[in-house]
């Protein structure tokens, strides 16, 4: 075996089990023969390890884990002490599935200590899971998760992500660090017939629209648009209720709170937008420059990333 | 005096007043010398004319009503038994206005017995005003006004007017009686993140909006609306609750419950449109051709009539 | 002329009109040729009557109101100052409906001050309608109406009523005025989770039923029941919500307030029953003796009372 | 009879009655022989004034309008046309009230045109029915009353009266025209806790208070206060909601809206106050500067004006 | 020792403990000298046993388990990773309670992983407690619980079990597969006065009813009925908001969504029922064949078990 | 080593670890070099114990626990079983934090089965964590918390503590067994213009207040007070909804539910305050003695034991 490769006295790695190099096996670890692990993992005290499990580079499992088959941890995920995972959703003493649900942990994603998943989840890249939280479905890629059962509570920021207070007090579009988004003061008046608010093409709209479409009754715990368009832009204005939009243009993220029906948020090609925390009473217009066209939406993030490195965007 | 005329012989017609053609006044009716009476009215027991008062032809005032100064009805009016009018505000007793508010029962209007208007109200031409009902604002013209205080109730029905089932079952849009004017099915897409309607240029919308507004918070008694445009399309949808549209093209007139944000509705120019009953939760999403210009507007009836009838529309 | 009958010098009567014996006419008023009236009736100062027009014995009526063509008040009826009638719902100047609609005013009924009636109304025997009020639907008799428009306020307490409270104490089956009708205590049981009322054949039911019905989503202003059953007994309990019911054997009359789950209402045959005042939430349970049998029903009060005095109950 | 009286030819003044100097009585008007009318008064067309009737000086009696046994009506009262009273609550035909109940109009009331008032009614001075209206309630000195049933809808401004706007963006206090009273904006503190507003002696309250109380729970239609205190400060702040207070010195009259827990409104003795127009949810805070003294009270207005002529304040 | 049984070289067993045959305990499991473990079970790694502890056959107790003392676990049980068991409700260091509360997992019972059971629990048979569930309160035999705290989710599918849709659109009675049960359409009313549900002998009921009873306001996460009848019949109405009745003849399980007032749900004796799901406004009116009688109930399922094996169904 | 130390032949404890006098160590347990623990703890199978670790005498931690680097368990902690610590709060494999968070559990805490404390978390002294709790905020001494978030439930009663009913029915005020500390009815005056409740100083409130403060829209989650004043007076009244109050005087405690705007609750100087388990709709009045004063808030429990032991109060 490896030099570089520690295996604490007290620890059971049986024959026939596949260990990278500069990985660490503490005690009282049990590591049956059919896993294969990657280079510079560290394995704790009294972690268990089945046969059908494939654990990527630089994975950390903390104490009282087990993985058991079908479990797939990719590259530089971090698992916390008690983690617990399922292969089999509705267990029965001695009677087995004929295949074990597949779990896969994306690249980079931490798991947070005594959290459960439940079988066959896919928990997205760089995704958080709080600690103590139950997941039942899959999670979004950077998506933050929390609670019993987990609901997301928001995005992992990265070093050029930032929020923005959504009531900006002048009347100029105010840019924001995504690539030429911008958040747009609505005028409104108000009577003793009601309020009123408007926008008007290049007063307020930067391109002329020829869709719209209303977004509304979304269950709080819901996550809309998750989508990015390559050559239309979009207005979106909340008129009731509120959201909050996340606006990634590959290399900046923000993140907006559209609460007032006097806020206008723009948002051009080539920037992936994601909706969510929605109010119950939430209702959402959107402007759109063109009319639907299936081609004009890139629904897979890695697609996203890859076009904009292509300079599409 | 002309002998188509009859005086009871218990009726006081004071020297000076002035009786057209075929009128007929009944006993203990009483009218002052300043009065001008039209032709072929009827003026029932217990009626009481002041001096600054003018009455057209062919109307019908029925018993112990007064007609004080100030007080003008046009030709073709029904006055129902016992209504009262008023022509001061704040009434004290030896305090007098220096001028009397002016009130104006427009051609054709009824007024239901036991009726009360305010001072300086105009009741617009054909409008109904129910039994009983307490006038405190003006009257449109046509509107069924009942209650106490008095709220619009409805729309008299013309000849070619129609009440149009707001739920198309079809994707195409539905031509209505009112020229030009079209409801448009919206798709709407449910799953479980919720509901999503949209609409677009060319499909859904005649013309490309440069402006939207939104109306809200609209208290239920209030009607928005009343105007025509000269030049500007627009589209209503309206996206929570619902609010009914009275279309008039100065032929046809249809009336419209827009009751789901799944249907949209094309006013094109040259229609005249009242928006009214609105529920407390109402949104009103307007789509409009072009940037605000004062001089679209017509805001007056008759004028709209008029230009309607130069071939304008 | 019968001397008893006395007409103020300033009044006018018509020749042809018909005056019953003792009858007073003041002055003013103004009686149409083909006016009948009874006897011992007093007719106030300005009182206007047209010719198709029945008036039973010591009917009053104030000053200042009109009976038009189409209006018959029946016996010891009380018409208050400036009551306003009408019999034509959509009166326009010169234009004259084909047969003027029938108004009816029942035996004993009393109508407030400037009260008005909308054309073809029936106000039912010895019912109260208030000051002011604008009717606009059939009045029940002995009802109670008030407001614009007037809404069943309550009914008129006869020498025999009794409002009975609806909680009592103790377990005892609390006998009513009304012959035979009961109001039971039903046990109730709370606890954690949740609460359970019941009732059981002899101990609180004095009938087995054969048929249940319940009532639910009663708009407010609606009346319910108006029937007595000739053979069949009921058993009445509001689950939720609250109704009021009046009962009356043609003798005596009760009302009771169905406010909780617990009160339970025998209802015998031969009783006739209302049910009014629904809160919106209001769900009433009625177990009744038999199948469904129109025969049984008798919804016209004057044969329920004629059978009540034939001893039939 | 008093040459300055004049009594139209047409009208009847019944031998007996007594008729002031200067007032005249018009066309088919009827006033019987107990009947007591002041100086200047205007009787118009069709009035009926029955015996047990006294009218004031200066009162205007408009068309149509009946006064019946009962009814006092103070000097400089304005009645609209075809107002009705009433003097018995349950009319029935030929069945009389032992006694008539007594209608009181005090001195410089207004009656609105067509309104109804109940028997035994109480309009105290200067206050104003409007057109319309149907009144149930007495109505206090100053108040406006409109609907059916009339509610109060605002006190009548006098010369030197101002609504406040309730929102002074400053911190100092404001003074108001009702001498020495002050509106004072109280500090808020709102962080993720909630909400927290604080008033200090000297720095916002310009007495140490010894006493406090809450009102909470008035129905909208209900006039709390009514009274000015002889010694007594006061400090009102509503904490929830908003009513309104009337403020008045016996020569400056002031109207102030509390809608803000940050808005504190000083009262200082000598100060009659009224509150009304209470939203449901309004909950009212009140230091006073001193424990309950029944004799600090002054819970009649015209003994407040006496004490305030007399330099008591 | 039996040689069918195996023990893992890192394994400590202690002296004094029983293991059955076929059993298997695994790496780093450690079971104290009192414990009695069944045949074929599987112990697997870091499980750790005390010594008051009873372990059926056929039992699987995954990694990272601790079995305390006063737990018993019967045959066929599942207990997923990291489940956590716990014997003393107020756990104080160094302070012990005199008698460990007990808590028997009952046959057939499955542990979701990382699951928390409070001490005294009683996990019914076949019951499913969700991964990472707490625990608090009993679980009914076959419920599904789920959450923190966890509450019933649903009840197990049997081979034989079907969920019933609640609105069979003709009028004949629907025969369920439970033994005699039946779904029943009643007729229903409805118009402006109002909605009117109905059920006759005969036509809807097949039993004439002799008691009746009404749940109300039963907390959403409670569990009603969980009884048979061993001669009594039953019918269920839900009148308002709607219930889950899950029915089992012992061989058949069906579940109803009570959710219409025109659904009726015949419930024949020896028929096991369980209501729950109820929503907050939830009102089930229910009509049973005989009075109470306390020795007609079967509380304990067990015992109805075997009454139906007995042929007394 | 001692011999009253007991070390498990399966455990490991590194040379370098200190471990008090009859300290247990049992198998798979695993001692890193650093980690200090004290006298009599009882460390069961499995527990992991990292190097920058403190543990008091007396700590019971059962199986499965790992205890990381930065966390301090002082003397008579209970640790259940399974319970996960941790001390980064963004967990990333191979990316470790400059320094670990610090984690306290004080004196007598209890810390259920699988509960779970995020990195950083105060458990105050005698606090008890539920089972399964997730605790993502500090724990305050004597607090109960339960769920996931975990939520104060309640407050752990000591020897002299004592809930109190909010309704007194006398009017006297109530002593409490808090030193001088007074709940105090109010007097209320209920009428149909609403009710009315106040205090008076002297007969009510103990002190002149000089400052008033008022809480509201508090989010059900959240604690507020957790102070002491050394020289103020305070007097409660929850004006609308509800909240529960714990003083505490450093010998008793008692927790007093404010549920009526009739009652007063008087705070002397020196007595700890707690309020939590506001209702969304409470409003809390806060009359206090003084004006506002930083220096004489006691905001720390540990040293508001100190100064009542000195004597202060």
């Amino acid at each position: 075996m490896d030099t570089s490769i520690f295996i604490h006295e007290k620890a059971i790695v049986e024959p026939g089990a596949t260990i990278g190099a500069k990985t660490r096996v503490w005690a009282f670890a049990h590591i049956l023969p059919g896993a294969v692990l990657g280079e510079d993992c560290n394995i704790c005290d009294s972690v268990f390890i089945e046969n059908q499990v494939r654990i990527g580079d630089r994975v950390t499992i903390k104490c009282g884990v087990q993985v058991w088959d079908g479990i797939t941890i990719e590259d530089d995920v971090f698992v916390g002490p008690n983690v617990t995972f399922a292969n089999d959703r509705f267990p029965r003493s001695k009677q087995y599935p004929e295949k074990f649900l597949q779990t896969i942990v994306h690249t980079g994603a931490s798991i947070g200590g005594n959290a459960t998943l439940l079988p066959g989840i896919q928990v997205g890249a760089h995704a958080m899971i709080g600690a103590g939280a139950v997941v039942t479905r899959d999670v979004p890629a950077y998506a933050i998760v929390v609670g019993n059962p987990a609901r997301i509570h928001g995005y992992v920021s990265t070093t050029n992500s930032k929020t923005v207070q959504s009531q900006n007090s002048g009347t100029e579009p105010e840019a924001l660090s995504v690539a030429r988004a911008k958040l747009v003061k609505l005028p409104r008046i108000v009577d003793l017939r009601g309020g009123l608010s408007f926008g008007e093409v290049d007063r307020h709209l930067p391109f002329v629209p020829k869709r719209f479409f209303v977004i509304h009754d979304v269950p709080s715990v819901e996550v809309r648009g998750e989508h990015a368009h390559r050559e239309q832009h979009q207005f979106l204005v909340c008129l009731k209720g509120s959201c909050s939009v996340v606006l990634d243009d590959g290399k900046n993220r923000n993140e907006v709170l559209l609460a007032s029906p006097q806020l206008g948020l723009y948002l051009p090609p080539m920037v992936w937008g994601i909706q969510y925390k929605y109010t119950p009473d939430a209702i959402l217009l959107v402007l759109v420059s063109d009319v639907y066209d299936a081609d004009d939406y890139i629904r897979d993030y890695d697609v996203f990333l890859k076009e904009v490195n292509q300079g599409h965007g």
